[in-house]
């Protein structure tokens, strides 16, 4: 059967382990050609190919539910519940997308991005199953990486304490989050899979018994009946922790054997309870060099199949932010030995990874837990550390709550570094990071900063690391900068709650942040070619807001423009609009950013069209918004 | 020794047992008298007097940190940390705060307030001590409820990860969280307390033995060697779960046993690394009254003490918006079996116990698990059921980022209703429910309504209810209602995005949030006596803002005034001022509410005091703002 021909998973059901064999390595096959191609998610999907195929031969998928946690491994399972025609256009604009969707497929049963969701949607699933009588299958599977998240192990404290809820968690344990896990959660696993121990307990009892002088070589029926007590009081080390949290738990299992796999998986469902299948998995399974780069090989960019190696990009780009972030910190870092880098199982996408490999001692990754990242900080920071926490913006907001409640009510200076804040790209809506500003504009004492491009963010870090008497944040984009001269050091630091003028014009005032300010400038330059001249202010601080420079420069041009990557709703425009009404002036305020919808995946410039944000399409959107006005003061 | 003379706790080192045991009587004495006169929380401190004490006289308070979790058993701490004298001034305006704060007392190592967070501090500041080279102990206290909170499990993880990163966990087992414990981690260690494995299997192994022929009644050398070492195996099954996420494990132990607990604690500060030891409490211990109602004397109401019953109070007060909120709730889902109320340990708090009482089918107590509870909501809707997620709007802070990745971001029809949102009184500023409007407001396809009064609760009930197209979320705040008329069934629900007036005048428009409409009402009095006129709207809706009914009346009236308990950066105010900037409408607002600032504990009226929010101080400030154009306009 070729793999184009399955286009509903129960197509599986019948098939031979040779048959299968087969469909696993189409499938492999066409991912690789795929993610080579449009780049993507490499490793995980690999390693689950049958898993995936084992599992889904032992569900019925038109009743069955299948929840993939995070979903950045779900690509096989794309592959074989009617993508793979449309599986070309992976993560690009109107494609399918990098995660899961409800509403992409009625078998993504339910959308993931972020780590750790799975088991609590999945029970919900099968409470709603059983308070309405019904009977299907509910399966969530999940990383061992994502299992160290704090909601995952909620749901087990919960499920855990159901045993007459039907409810199957198959943990794929490849022994990596994005890099090497953390924690003791994974070392145990790891125990679990190197040296199960039945086997050394029983080899071991056998040994002490056959010394004993009355035994020898062959034990009397009673004896025999000790052991196999003994080792019956034993089998529960294997998985004790799981069973003692009321899971039956099978495992550790073989995760690239067929057989083993589909037999375990039938057994597996005669449980009336929850029950934890360990499947043991090798990330990039198939693909030698990614097997041997697990790390460099999770996601990526196009690349040539036979080397590896990513294609030559057609010219030379700009650093990346993380990159200018991670050089700059690893400097001030070496001067200050109190700095300390904090990851959540996100080194290599902050650039932290350098900072490790530059000063270990100054660097901690707590694995995917950005609750007690944040809070880990705020201990740190009580102890005169400089604790640098850099968390995606989408990221925190799973550790909102402690940024509330540890950080900003008890005042603690944590520097929190927003990378991939605003339009994200590739990985869609589960990542854009859009509600930042507005999230941590609303709490008390948090200051927060962004960079109008690479250079000022290395200024930007030193105000963060300099600046003890409050919370702060930056955020800054994902992806590259601009190529505007970086120093090698001696950054002077932007002064709290100061902007600056970039452009003078009678005619409107733009007020960027971050990211956006470029654009203003670019925008300015349009609106000039249309007679009207901007004044474009780079606002730096979001909070404190710079009144002392926008108020008097707004009360003068009368017209007000701002410009932000982030939600309209609350955001940096908000902020600028609230200082103008707290200070009385009634002046019309164009606010520019992304309208309260979700933004699918797409590159960020195609993304940024949709939204009516190229400098283009705002100066346009000024234009026509003030263009009354213009001809009123011109005449 | 008096308590009183108690300044520092290093003074009770070196007291003698009976000394420590009058130590403690006074305090329980102390604390009755206190919360029996001001209310405040009961059991958790009354459970942990000997914990205290016992550790505190193994600890230099000088430089040693202790790190209560919570907070709200931190009595008997703050009774020998200096606050003697004072503490008659309980959760009183100025007076000692009802949790922890670091600005309260250098005591006071890590403020609290939310459950789960004393561990991630802890490590934080443990690490942040072996970085400088020092060497003191870093203990934090946690309740086995507080345990099942996600970070905490995040924390334990990590922790467990650092053999040599000393730091002591005191687990305070006291079976409870405010309400009895949920999941298999409480019943885990309930399991260790009530039989603890090592006796179990040692007596169990010495009768299979004897019952060997060849053994009989004394054993061979030999065979109580193997005996031994079967016990050895056996051991780590007491605690085996923390000894295999890296803590060595010490418990149960007996938490009002002051000998043993010293001995315990002076055992573990040897250990190099992590440590856990397993206390076992009893809540209320030494007022029987609470030991036998365990979660009515969670907290209290002023009571008399000798019969526990509370104070009869001056005259009869209106429902409380919880005891609606659950009467209303029971009713619905009487007739609607698909509804399930959802709380995380906050049973009695919400109401939904008598959810519970009335149709426990339809009810799910997750335990203090915020991000679960919000996500296996969203699994629930997935399978049609009406998920209701009861949850304070400061703790659904804990659950933000499943909010929008789970619930909003697929567009989820999870009804959640924010008890506790505004001003919290006595509780203070960990949980203020202030930003709820704001954090919510951001995020796509939510719908944000609160009610103006106790009746309005109830038809919004069957808004949230019957709303199937989207999340929705209700908020109301802390204690009564108004007393106004309630149905007992047959509620019309509210219109999505419909605001109605309540009041007509020409002069100002004041637009009123929920539990702000009423005080809205009280303004415009103030303001009719100085000749002002104001139209009053009921907004009922944040998201979607009734623009239909605001944009007119502002235009028409041009002075427009917003009235909101919660932040005003990004909150209801800045929706309707976003709202006129996006028509276009160029009009002065003035925003009322919670200014960017914590707000400290005192009773709800003398915190709106202090914050300028009483009808008089608003309408003051609508005078002095617009006093200037009013005489513009009648001259």
């Amino acid at each position: 059967m070729h793999l184009s021909e399955i286009t509903h998973p129960n197509q599986l059901h019948g098939l031979s382990i040779r048959q299968l064999e087969d469909i696993a390595r189409q499938i492999r096959e066409k991912h690789l050609e795929t993610v080579s191609t449009s780049g993507g998610h490499l490793g995980p999907g690999l390693g689950v190919v049958e898993l995936t195929l084992a599992l889904y031969q032992t569900l019925d998928l038109d009743h069955d539910k299948v929840l993939w946690d995070v979903g950045h491994q779900a690509y096989p399972h794309k592959l074989i519940t009617g993508r793979y025609h449309r599986f070309h256009t992976l993560r690009q604009k109107d494609g399918v997308a990098g995660y899961l969707k409800r509403c992409e497929s009625r078998f993504d049963h339910f959308g993931a991005g972020h780590a750790s969701t799975s088991i609590s949607a999945a029970l919900g699933m099968a409470l709603g199953r059983d308070r309405k009588g019904e009977d299907f299958k509910v399966c969530a599977i999940i990383g061992d990486g994502a299992l160290t998240g704090g909601m995952a192990l909620e749901a087990i404290n919960h499920a855990g304490h159901l045993p007459n809820t039907r409810l199957l968690v198959v943990l794929n344990d490849n022994e990596m989050s994005i890099s090497p896990n953390v924690g003791a959660i994974p070392r145990y696993l790891n125990k679990m899979r190197l040296s199960p121990p039945v086997q050394f307990l029983s080899d071991n009892l056998e040994e002490q018994f056959k010394h004993l002088p009355f035994v020898g070589d062959s034990l009397s029926p009673e004896l025999h009946r000790v052991k196999e007590g003994m080792k019956r009081l034993a089998i529960p080390k294997v998985g004790a922790v799981f069973e003692e949290l009321g899971f039956t738990y099978i495992g550790p299992i073989d995760g690239h054997n067929l057989q083993e796999l589909i037999s375990t998986f039938q057994e597996a469902h005669q449980h009336p309870g929850p029950v934890l299948v360990h499947v043991a998995t090798t990330k990039g399974k198939g693909y030698e060099i990614a097997e041997r780069d697990q790390v460099g090989y999770h996601a990526q960019s196009p690349f040539d199949l036979a080397t590896g190696k990513g294609l030559p990009s057609s010219k030379p780009k700009p650093p990346k932010y993380s990159k200018v972030f991670a050089q700059t910190l690893i400097k001030l870092a070496q001067d200050n030995p109190k700095i300390i880098g904090i990851t959540a199982a996100m080194a290599t996408g902050t650039g932290l990874n350098k900072l490790q490999e530059a000063l270990p001692q100054q660097y901690i990754d707590v694995g995917i837990a950005e609750q007690h990242a944040v809070t880990l900080s705020a201990g740190l920071a009580c102890e005169g550390m400089r604790p640098v926490a850099a968390i995606y913006s989408t990221f925190l907001q799973r550790g909102f709550d402690q940024v509330i409640h540890d950080v900003c009510i008890q005042n603690l200076p944590v520097f929190f570094c927003l990378d991939r804040a605003g339009i994200v790209g590739a990985d869609g809506p589960t990542h854009q990071g859009l509600y930042d500003i507005a999230y941590l504009r609303c709490v008390p004492n948090m200051v927060l900063m962004a960079p109008k491009d690479e250079a000022e963010l290395q200024r930007m870090l030193v105000t963060g690391i300099n600046h003890t008497s409050s919370p702060i944040a930056v955020r800054y984009p994902r992806g590259n900068g601009y190529g505007v001269p970086l120093m090698e050091e001696g950054w002077e630091p932007v002064p709290i709650g100061k902007g600056e003028v970039l452009r003078q014009g009678d005619d409107v005032l733009l007020v960027g942040y971050g990211s956006m300010v470029y654009p203003a400038l670019q925008t300015a330059e349009i609106l000039s070619e249309h007679g009207i001249e901007a004044t474009v202010v780079n606002a730096r601080f979001a909070k404190p807001l710079d009144t002392e420079l926008i108020l008097p420069l707004a009360q003068q041009i009368g017209r007000v423009v701002t410009l932000e990557e982030g939600c309209r709703m609350g955001g940096f425009g908000s902020a600028v609009a609230e200082a103008l009404m707290d200070a009385q002036m009634t002046l019309p305020v164009l606010r520019l950013g992304v309208p309260d919808q979700l933004v699918d995946h797409a590159q960020p410039d195609e993304a940024k069209a949709t939204l009516g944000l190229t400098p283009a399409q705002m100066a346009q959107r000024i234009l026509s918004t003030y263009s009354v006005e213009k001809s009123a003061v011109r005449v």
